[in-house]
């Protein structure tokens, strides 16, 4: 099971009635943010959810609708009396925007670790989740990232009877674990059954539309995607910022095919994001123009 | 005439339905900041005010409550077409603070200058309003502002007539400026009469209460001052963290007789501020628990 929240839909900047775009991921107990702009903490508060579970900060780029807010976001988790380190991920240069953000938040009762993405694409295995950051087209240095949760084959007690497992190994065999016994061998294959179908999270904004984006989004559980104009005749203005419009994001969710797709990151000119889903809907019908604190809980097939 | 909003009442951080304390001043056209904590933006969107005649920010310390708006900040300025330069006014160490903002808002369409206070207590003159930093005492170094707007006298046309000053010159003099014509030199004084009550305000937080607030709010029309704590029993803590409760911001509106005064910066415990009134104004009444958003508009006597 995969809680998904978008805290904000904004880009460019807050406002009064609508937080900048952030993702907030929990799986498990523990919790992932991607992007951390000025007031997603206030975001997260309003939904009621806890800072301490937080354990990994994804960042898409450097613009500060998505990073201004990591100074108070650190400083209020440390309110929350966390003491286990917290691991940031972001493009080459993290570590100059980290300096720059512990120079504004300089106290913290917990490490700050931060990895630089290295590469069009990079995969790390944090919490159980695995998380891909894939390279897109922005003015800046920009990933989106694919959060994918894998399930591994059912356990076959039958097949581990047949076998002769002693039943002590049982459990161990469940997590993945293989164990060495005097002379014997026993592998996780040998009691479970093919791996079941997993839960895919894709994360993509501030980009123009590229291939990867529906490569890593083909037939996700959700895709969280940049919709940052929807009235005619801004396809030029995306091109030069290098955005995308509603309607090229639903280009992506034809390709991609996901189950659900949330539209986010609207320009503040664009005020009223439902209005545009007539002609996002003709393209691909499973998307809707998210809202501030959109959540979806993604439940495995079995579950 | 000054008008005065309180952009925010909370203390240490943002909270959804409080932002953190900032106040803004508006004399002549032109717009003051004091603080710039996270959301300090949106409340200033909020009160639906401009962002592009803001040309000076004066930080108290560099606790992120007061700073991580910044870079948010400066970033909705350059949206609003401002070009001209902003002043920031701050502690030493300011410097290393906004090439840390810098770097979470490199881009922007006009400079920002800022002044390193220097000493105990600096005086500047912008936009017309006196501006006094003076120390006061945190956990860190810490100024409070004095912001007096100074009001010339009347100008006496009879006592002009008199003395024969050509009508040429009658509004030069008025501005305060000096003419020499041929072999007379007017001055201001010749035809201005005493200066009048000018208008005064004073901004503290965060810090004990120390004697030089008292002195610059003497008399004051307006006297903004924490009050972080008002439950009883709070007295240690307060000193602890470098603070003041309520009822010891009441004793220096005793000492310092205000017209007005707002208390502000509240513990994010303290959800209902105006409970304690009943012991602050035992100690001095004209003081109020101020709100979010709490407006007043300052008039010269004669206005």
């Amino acid at each position: 099971m995969l809680d998904i929240t978008l805290l904000g839909t904004g880009g460019m900047m807050p406002l009064p009635r609508r937080w900048v775009t952030s993702l907030l991921v929990r799986y498990n107990g523990a919790s992932l943010l991607v992007d951390c702009g000025e007031g997603t903490q206030i975001a997260l508060r309003e939904k009621g959810w806890s800072f301490k579970p937080v354990n990994t900060i994804l960042l898409t780029h450097f613009h500060a609708d998505h990073i201004a807010g990591l100074p108070g976001f650190f400083l209020t988790m440390g309110n929350s009396d966390r003491t286990e380190p917290v691991t940031v991920i972001g493009p080459r240069g993290l570590s100059r925007i980290m300096t720059a953000v512990r120079t504004i938040a300089p106290e913290l009762p917990f490490e700050v670790n931060f990895i630089e993405i290295d590469g069009n694409e990079q995969t790390f295995l944090i919490d159980g989740m695995e998380i891909t950051a894939f390279r897109v087209q922005h003015n800046i240095v920009c990933y989106a990232y694919e959060i994918s949760v894998r399930r591994k084959g059912r356990f076959d007690a039958a097949r581990a009877k047949a076998q002769e497992i002693p039943l002590r190994f049982w459990n161990p065999l469940q997590r993945g674990e293989t164990i060495e016994d005097g002379a014997r061998i026993y592998t996780p294959e040998m009691v479970l059954g093919e791996e079941r179908k997993g839960l895919k999270v894709v994360y993509a904004t501030d980009t123009r539309p590229v291939p990867a984006i529906a490569e890593h989004a083909l037939n996700a559980d959700l895709l969280v995607c940049e919709g940052m104009y929807g009235e005619p005749g801004m396809d030029k203005k995306a091109r030069e910022h290098r955005h995308m419009t509603m309607q090229e994001a639903a280009q992506i969710g034809k390709d991609a095919q996901p189950v659900n797709m949330w539209l986010t990151h609207y320009s503040p000119s664009l005020v009223r994001p439902d209005q545009y889903m007539g002609s996002v809907h003709a393209i691909y019908p499973n998307v809707i123009a998210a809202k501030d604190g959109q959540e979806i809980t993604l439940k495995f097939e079995d579950e």
